[in-house]
């Protein structure tokens, strides 16, 4: 595996976004294609950055009181047509079960393209009082959208989420409940995968089919396009209508539930290789590294060998008593350049290299994969090497942010003149996010969708109040919103 | 939701088993009923088990080397018809998508009963020499084998399961994964989910379609039936073969790789409802349970009310700080005994009272959930309740497999005359494990089917080598076999 690195080089990001990208995915063995149209599969190295951030994630959710649940992965055909914007919007990409068990079913079942009518299906024979209130279920699954084409993480037929179902008493919990996830999701993706994001709402046109409002969290990628990383939907009562989702509240009234469903993707796998890979790989933030340091033994001599695979030895126990994710890669027949770069390719936030005169000092080179060359190296005592890369690792994580909050504010620009907005979109290196103000009118979200190719990415919430003009109409516009290029 | 506990008595389990059973899954809120025909939900408090139980053997399963990866969900249906006793083995219960994104497809999708195909397909392009073995990938997925009935746990057409799939470079090697994983999943179901086992190789008429040796792990449950926990299996290169998974030897000469697959499911939460169960509601190994001690707090007048709470409190402290999973239970409005009541339904294995007088003693009342009547309680200083509770689980676990292993042991016979085998397998009562000798012939086996329902559920390993007589054909046998009627 490893040794087929060098046969071919990896597209420079800067010639073609999307080729180096596609290069590094598969170089770095996250992912690969399946002989199923539109479908992908995990490979070890990249289900465990999936496993690493869903644990985070889990935890989080939990902490708001949530619970996992899980939900059959097919739906009869009639309950997507409960809610008419729901079945218009996913009609057209679910895959269909007609046959079963030898035999045609009588209803086409659905595989779950989202869980929405499933969920508030049992959500309604659980609920009957407003002491069964907040009822919070989360379920991790997989689920299917039809894709024509393969987008590694990013648009694939089947691919694995998690999505939040609530169910309140009043319109306020609710909303307050979609505001939490909103802001959970948001530190979550920033802290912890080290992705500087926009947030806010969403346009009538870009919400969520059934909801009354939709939140989104925005990542913008090395190409300077958006990526959608997280949605939370205010569903009001939808879906508790026509599912018969009601409670006896406290004055033993009949009444209707509030809801809210949120949910983030695999899709985040292809936001942290777009954000923060280069040309010579991933770039993991240790966070969700399930390696967070390499230690490359380095010895030309026979006799040299033993004497630093002891001290490899050590600093490895060392690097593990401190709690760090750490690896020793003592594969004989390959040299330490090829070792260098097959764990830069893997995205390893610090490599450790102990050669013989290292040992002599007592010493070890640090070097970090956030920077290049000789910024990149320092030394440590062996003795201190726990503590050491640990505060390195910390740093990394810092410092992978800030170079994206960097990239992220040298690609978001205020327009106040379409025709400057317009040409900033054009060609191949345009985009960026764009913040101008819109009147909210739809007709001018769909000129500049179908002149820019770019998309309501979202409203900020908690705007200054100060009014403008719309950057397409010219009317009055009340609101700032960031549009953008999207995936 | 506990208000309705007491609308209905739970069905005495040495009345109706089955009806017990549906009464204690649905009582204890462990799982439900979906609308769609085959399929169920499981609910919060059953899904806890399964994480707990999940990120136990992930944890055991990682150790052994083995990584976790994702293939797709659905296998072009050509894939299946490659290895002739496996397409023959899963196509009468497959689900089969026929259409997608709105169009008939060109070849239908199997939705994965077992992902053997898919895998190995992927693996023949991961595979080139014998630097690249041995290759093991764990899957933590939902699978799909239609059933008209369902049976909570132990029958749906969806269920959730791990399957691990491993490719190695010699027979030898890939005999001893099998076994490692096999005991790997007796000491997991024995230590942790407190199910004794009987361990042996199928019969070739109980193997997995495909391989050449099926080794399980078997349960005998509350009804005296068997329940079959776990399969790991010897693929020899029947799948190497068709799919042509080949690497270069040391001596640089193309080879078959030799492989195993494993898995275990949700079945196993039903075995552990069937095997610990009893008229008052599920009894969790502390080990599996997510609430392993519950605090109720007793005051009948209001003034006692702030000092017992205060004393609960502490206690819920004390308990969390030395690694307990404990709650609280301060639910107003509800008596201590529709609480008891509640949490022995639930299985919680250490119920905890305090009221005022055991505040005024400094100590708390003990309820061990796998004992009855004054058998099943104990004082507790309250300076200490932190390891008094911690050793009463650790006690509790035990005892709960020492009582599994009792009925088991009750429920296992020897017979070398038929008649009376058959005698025992008659009526409501009847099963158990007969342990037999048998002559390895088919036809024996089909007549005990036929004749008894009974199957072979295991050939144990490392027998005596005393020789005897077949139970039925009375023919010269070399090894005994355990029979039973089983889900």
């Amino acid at each position: 595996m490893a040794e087929k690195q060098d046969e071919k080089k990896v597209t420079p990001r800067s010639q073609d976004f999307a080729a180096w990208y596609n290069d590094i995915v598969l170089r770095a063995e996250l992912a690969d294609y399946s002989p199923v149209r539109g479908t992908m599969v995990f490979r070890p190295d990249g289900f465990a950055i999936w496993e690493a951030l869903r644990d985070e994630l889990d935890r989080r959710i939990k902490k708001t009181g949530a619970r996992n649940a899980y939900f059959p992965i097919f739906i009869p055909e009639s309950f997507l047509r409960k809610e008419a914007e729901h079945v218009e919007g996913f009609a057209p990409e679910v895959a269909v079960v007609t046959h079963a068990g030898g035999k045609p079913l009588d209803e086409p079942l659905v595989v779950r393209p989202t869980s929405e009518t499933i969920i508030n299906h049992m959500l309604a024979q659980w609920i009957h009082s407003h002491r069964d209130l907040p009822m919070m279920v989360n379920q991790w699954c997989n689920v299917v959208r039809w894709e024509m084409r393969t987008r590694l993480f990013l648009r694939t037929s089947e691919f694995l989420w998690q999505e939040g179902h609530t169910a309140h008493a009043t319109r306020e919990e609710a909303e307050r409940e979609t505001l939490t996830i909103l802001e959970l999701y948001r530190s979550f993706v920033e802290e912890f995968l080290a992705i500087p994001l926009v947030v806010g709402r969403k346009s009538a046109a870009e919400r969520f089919p059934g909801a009354v409002e939709t939140y989104a969290i925005e990542g913008l990628m090395g190409d300077a396009r958006a990526l959608q990383c997280g949605t939370s939907h205010f569903l009001g009562q939808n879906f508790a209508r026509p599912f018969e989702i009601r409670f006896l509240d406290e004055r033993n009234e009949l009444q209707y539930v509030w809801q809210t469903s949120w949910g983030v993707s695999t899709r985040l796998l292809g936001g942290i290789v777009m954000t923060h890979g280069d040309d010579q790989g991933l770039r993991l933030p240790p966070a969700v590294a399930s390696t967070q340091a390499v230690i490359v033994p380095i010895s030309r001599k026979p006799e040299e060998g033993e004497k630093v695979l002891a001290a490899a030895r050590a600093a490895l126990e060392a690097l593990e008593n401190s709690g760090i994710r750490v690896r020793l890669d003592a594969r004989e027949g390959l040299t330490p350049g090829f070792k260098f770069n097959d764990w830069e390719m893997r995205g390893v936030p610090v490599r450790i290299e102990i050669g013989p005169r290292d040992v002599a000092a007592g010493e070890a080179v640090l070097a970090r994969r956030d920077r290049q060359g000789a910024e990149a190296k320092s030394k440590a005592a062996l003795g201190e090497i726990g503590p050491r890369v640990k505060s390195l690792l910390d740093e990394i994580q810092r410092s992978l942010y800030q170079q994206a909050l960097a990239a992220m504010r040298a690609n978001t620009r205020e327009f106040d003149d379409y025709g400057a907005f317009k040409k900033q979109m054009e060609g191949e290196g345009g985009g960026g996010f764009a913040d101008v103000y819109w009147c909210g009118n739809p007709a001018c979200e769909t000129r500049i969708r179908e002149e820019t190719k770019a998309s309501c990415r979202a409203i900020p919430m908690n705007q200054t109040g100060a009014a403008g003009k719309c950057i397409v109409c010219g009317r009055p516009a009340a609101e700032r919103a960031f549009f953008a290029k999207a995936y």
